[in-house]
């Protein structure tokens, strides 16, 4: 359905919309498990007691067989067109590493590396230097002076070689080609403009990248930067506007949090646990309509390849459920943005289960929530991006198309 | 599919689809009904009988999460996409109350109401006076005249307050602004055109309310009138264009009829119940391809959240199928244009079941047709709108696309 048609059959309302995300959530039957996946394995009472009266089904974040980033994956549970509503690297780099972007301003990520002499790059990782050494080449960078021309160069180390820069003043773009060769044994090129608009920050690009030069000369191995990835803080209406929902984020990690400040979502402190991420919501449940809480240790167990771990990851949340459903949500959906399979070791294709729990959700009677019983839910197979509007109108949120 | 490449496979036939469709009929399992939907505790020995021997599934009438209106949810069925082909509150309103629309003619939904001396509203509804007095007052109006410039206009008394206007004449159009404040307090604001096509309506919409104000300057309360939703006739290719079928209409409802009429279809004139919906069948059998016969009963008991009259409006129609089965249709398929939960009491966005019964459809086995063995038939989920190319396809009228 179209965004423009969705949003004109918003309604206020009273109702409290929490999207629960188990990050990496969805699996796959695993042999030496008794063909049970993580979710299936987990012990989880309260998803049980939820599961014959919810609705189940599958959520297919971008399309059949396309492995999505945690960018496209959130975007698309959030209601965005993961393949329209682009967000650059650069920009996820910023918001992975807790840093505030604001409208017009650009990010890159960033690398130290080696050039010899001649200028040409023999090292795109200088060495591998450590993230002590990446903190005290970012500080001296930043004592070299942080303005080009009327525009603010904000730094922060990463991890190794690894920094991030953002850019912020009038009239910037994200449409600059990387001043990275992408392979070692070339010069490092200057950056180029890709719009007339962008020959601004082509000249502050590549301004900084002769100072850094000169401020780093006397280093080794690292005496040069590389730059890539540059985007703008992309301009997307909030969920305000799009749905007149004031909507809370609660995310242990900056990465999650930053995307939902894309769509307007206020950003909430919050601890590490399930447990904390439920109380934060509770403390504030008067003052929102709509709940983002993200649980990252699911797509942690299953990146590590680590069943247990991830069995265990899905019990602390269930552990922790009765908190938020004390607090009577009147739509509860628990998903995830994307599956990370344990034997994948990484994200996948693979559609995610999901379960919605509301008045007039309607009851599947299944016994339990897990990615075979989903596969027969009532929901069907949805485009993770078509959630918004189930949600919504399980939140009596949604009028009426046509007469 | 594109409806232009679907149109271009079609070919002649002798054979002969029924759509029979029970407005309303999705459901969602009752707690208080040992879990059951209203199909699933109707007593349907002639469904049961197809259901094993059918191919069933689940119809989404607009998109996920949307709950359609009836002229979307029809228009869905019949094979035009909900979402481009809009027809507007005036034409549904005047379609609902039994009025004939010709291509060219605008229609608009209209009140009595209560303005002060100074001319701001106070009552947008006239005190809610009786239908009675509404058809005095649309008398009245008539006998004032009704054609300006050259343009007749047609009134219908409604329910209570409301009554339809038609506008026939040459060269109108429905890109018209309300006449309508659509809250007291503010003086009944003029017409105003959308677009230089316009103009000629907005002239006589104009003219008309000032009329009207003049005719009913000594009436209390309904002393001026408002005038909104104007719009006009859709242009629609209709079923004989698009899909070569002589395409016959059976409903006892006017919009229904209405609705029919704008995809070309004949409207046979019928009784009240399903018996007599499937008589008028037989007894126009040879005349017609393709026959859409509608059944109200199930609707109405959603809106009115009565389990027990779902049950039996469900039941009515199994009770009256043989006479339908004994015409052999070649495909018989059996769904609704959107469910009407009975705890919703009201149109809901949840699929609706849908059965195909045809030589080739294929056999599902299910013991009986009902929301669940739907969900787990070998149609799948469906778009609504993608329906018609299954059934002209069951009815060998769909030639193969490409060698």
């Amino acid at each position: 359905m179209s965004d423009a048609v969705l949003e004109t059959l918003v309604e206020d309302g009273a109702t409290k919309i929490v999207l629960l995300v188990l990050d990496g959530l969805g699996d796959l039957p695993h042999s030496a498990h008794d063909w049970k996946t993580p979710l299936e394995a987990a012990r989880t009472p309260n998803f049980d007691s939820l599961a014959p009266r919810s609705a189940l089904g599958r959520l297919l974040p971008v399309a059949p067989g396309i492995t999505p980033g945690s960018g496209p994956g959130h975007l698309a549970l959030f209601g965005y067109d993961p393949l329209t509503t682009v967000v650059g690297r650069g920009v996820l780099e910023a918001l992975g590493a807790g840093l505030e972007l604001r409208p017009g301003d650009v990010a890159a990520r960033a690398n130290f590396c080696t050039v010899d002499a001649a200028g040409t790059l023999t090292d795109r990782r200088a060495g591998r230097i450590s993230s002590e050494t990446c903190v005290s080449l970012v500080g001296r960078l930043t004592r070299e002076g942080t303005r080009l021309e009327d525009v603010d160069v904000m730094l922060q180390a990463g991890v190794g070689h690894r920094f991030v820069a953002i850019l912020r003043g009038p009239g910037l773009s994200g449409e600059v080609t990387d001043a990275d060769p992408h392979h070692e044994g070339a010069p490092i090129p200057a950056a180029r403009a890709l719009a007339p608009a962008a020959e601004k920050t082509t000249r502050v690009i590549n301004a900084f990248m002769l100072r850094a030069r000169e401020a780093l000369r006397d280093q080794h191995p690292a005496n040069a930067v590389l730059m890539r990835g540059l985007s703008a803080r992309p301009h997307l209406a909030g969920y305000a506007e799009r749905f007149r929902l004031r909507a809370a984020a609660i995310a242990a990690y900056p990465m999650y949090r930053g995307v939902a400040q894309l769509a307007g979502m206020t950003v909430l402190p919050t601890g590490e646990t399930p447990a904390d991420a439920f109380a934060t919501a509770r403390s504030r449940w008067a003052d929102f309509d709509y709940f983002f809480i993200h649980v990252k240790g699911t797509d942690m167990a299953g990146e590590d390849g680590d069943f247990g771990a991830k069995v265990a990851a899905i019990e602390s949340v269930d552990a922790a459920l009765p908190d938020l459903l004390d607090a009577r949500p009147d739509v509860l959906c628990v998903t995830g943005d994307h599956s990370t399979p344990v034997p994948a070791r990484g994200h996948s294709w693979h559609p995610v289960p999901v379960m919605v729990h509301a008045p007039l959700a309607g009851a599947d009677r299944a016994a339990r929530f897990h990615e075979g019983s989903a596969r027969a839910g009532s929901l069907g197979t949805l485009a993770s991006r078509d959630l918004i509007a189930v949600l919504l109108a399980n939140a009596g949120r949604l009028d009426k198309y046509g007469a």
